[in-house]
């Protein structure tokens, strides 16, 4: 059973969401440990009552990005961990690790990538008068919210909608599709080639187009 | 009843949704003319069978580009039109046209901009491998595939995907909204502040999330 390394930074709503799902029995993997960025992060609670062992690895502790990166490593390997799940994570991993753990990290964007890359991307979106958004899980490559993507999910931007208001609509998909492309990998159906992912599985197209709560 | 010239090069499919929203009585506006950049566009007969009035106005028939744009807007004009949509236009219209009709022109294009705007856009989704697309019907500016959107719909790419089959199941989205938004522009429910839209209407978001046949 492959362990799972999930970073965090804040309150850790896609941790929970990947908690859940192993809960159900709906996760091919185990969480093997749970590391957050920064101290006091709420989603470090959300680890500790679903019993997952959990740590703090802080930049600050860190003489550079690479000795943060390396204590990253070491304490996914330590824990056994084969694959590493970023849920809010707000650390840009270096090139060097991104190349060692190649098609073994995981990130969720809460955007339809290529469209809005980078942070604050729902006051982009607002901005910019789409009226279509989502959220995308793809593999991680050193490039920011760059990579193959296993799975994507439309979400529609409504009339009044603030940054709040989406944010909440969008993660609602978040927690949908990021326990679904997990297991995908888990299960070992997900493949890359020439930097773009081969699903061996049936796309269930209501996974992908969510509409809001009626 | 504001008079509508649509402007198409191809076989206009998207002309053919117009025509059969007005028929249905889903459009509230009348149809004036159909321009052709192209001599045999399939999309003359269908203007043709729907008893519209319908001509050519070829590029190789005008010294410049400015020239052409000015047979357009004469043929538009002269016809009574208010509004301009182009369907399947192949022609990059003057900053000068589309300033002199800005707001008064809409055009749809086949993918959730402002992701993958121009040309050949289904070959490079299917090459990104991003799991959605969609269409967007937008006011134009004088920059290609630009200016505020009115209405966009999500449409999944799946296993298999060439570009015929993602094209067909993109257009079964197309010939749902475009009229959809056009006929709220010919309500005057449709406003543009500071280059957004703003929709007097409730935005029905199963109009914008298109799943494929079932």
């Amino acid at each position: 059973m492959t362990r799972i390394a999930v970073f965090i930074s804040g309150r850790g709503s896609n941790l929970q969401a990947l908690i859940d799902a192993r809960a159900r029995g709906d996760l091919a993997g185990d969480i093997g440990v749970v590391v957050s960025s920064r101290t006091g992060a709420p989603g470090l609670e959300r680890a500790r009552k679903a019993g997952l062992h959990h740590c703090v690895v802080e930049p600050a502790d860190h003489a550079s990005r690479e000795a943060f990166d390396a204590e990253l490593d070491r304490v996914a390997k330590q824990t056994g961990c084969g694959l590493i799940c970023l849920a809010g994570f707000m650390r840009i991993l270096t090139p060097g690790f991104a190349q060692a753990w190649r098609d073994r990290i995981l990130n969720i964007h809460p955007a339809l990538l290529p469209a809005f890359p980078g942070t604050d991307c729902h006051r982009r979106v607002l901005d910019s008068g789409v009226m279509i958004t989502g959220c995308t899980v793809h593999f991680v490559r050193p490039q920011v919210d760059a990579g193959p993507i296993i799975a994507q999910a439309a979400v529609p931007v409504l009339p009044g909608d603030d940054e709040k208001s989406l944010a909440d609509r969008v993660l609602v998909a978040e927690h949908r599709i990021y326990p679904l492309a997990l297991d995908l990998v888990l299960q070992g159906r997900v493949r890359v080639i020439e930097e773009r992912v081969v699903v061996d599985a049936p796309v269930r197209s209501d996974d992908m187009l969510v509409n809001p709560a009626p």
